[in-house]
């Protein structure tokens, strides 16, 4: 059995699978509202129109997960991309693998989501579903479409995640 | 000079303008992810597509506002609805009109956004820039597009807003 303990999720960590939301370390970004807000874009395209698809916008309320915790099979969207974003601060356990190679027990990587991050999972990306450390609720932006667009896997190897 | 107060922000009371995102307070939804979640679906389509739109990912750093404070102008984007998430609970007031009708002074309506609830302005829903209560991150969810959809127009009367 593999044993995974989660990272902190980064930008550069995270690159692979998708987009981490947060501010920017670096100021950057351009001042709008009259010098009142910062604006930083983060990604010109959530990218969940292929195939007549459109952003659907949905609420997850997410019971607080026991740790450690077994992991029995990952899934992916392979026409869009799926956007977590926590809406009163509750922390979660994200555990991806890259969208473009064969879904092994070896390949998984975890990072643990801040109460004040969120992420976009780019199309394709393998992934556990919602692993919430908190009880809690997630803003969950995804493809919507006449049609399922959803593969899953078991995992060749049991997986056992631990918050470390 | 009119005077305007924020009422709190409800789906029945935002309703002409757009979509509150909140956890319903009925059970409703339905299981997901093998029971540890359940999931509600807030709205169907996020409306951006229009023209050769997508959905495009920014964060707006938003300092907090002083008030009372005057309102100058508001602005639409008829194209596109534009969605709003604190991504740590920071507070706002969204000012707005309706899509379908001359903007007046009068016709203007404030409601206040607790830190654990975001908004979905529809598109052409007149309405102020991002007014934060308190210093903080917003997810904003817009369309993108090659075109500025952006019509602004200053109110006939000055108003003053009050927290109350």
């Amino acid at each position: 059995m593999r044993r995974l303990v989660p990272v902190p999720l980064t930008a550069e960590g995270f690159a692979p699978f998708g987009t981490v939301i947060e501010r920017p370390a670096e100021p950057g970004g351009r001042l709008i509202n009259g010098g009142t807000s910062r604006r930083h874009d983060l990604l010109a395209d959530l990218g969940v129109q292929a195939e007549g698809g459109h952003p659907l916008l949905t609420l997850f309320h997410a019971q607080a997960r026991p740790f450690p915790l077994r992991l029995g099979e990952l899934e992916r969207h392979r026409l869009g991309s799926q956007t977590f974003v926590p809406l009163a601060g509750a922390r979660c356990v994200i555990v991806v693998a890259a969208a473009d190679a064969p879904l092994h027990a070896e390949a998984l990587q975890a990072f643990q989501v801040r109460g004040d991050q969120g992420f976009v999972l780019a199309p394709g990306t393998w992934h556990h579903a919602l692993l919430a450390i908190d009880e809690g609720d997630f803003v969950v932006i995804e493809r919507g479409a006449d049609t399922v667009d959803c593969d899953e896997q078991a995992l060749d190897t049991p997986v056992e995640l631990n918050l470390g």
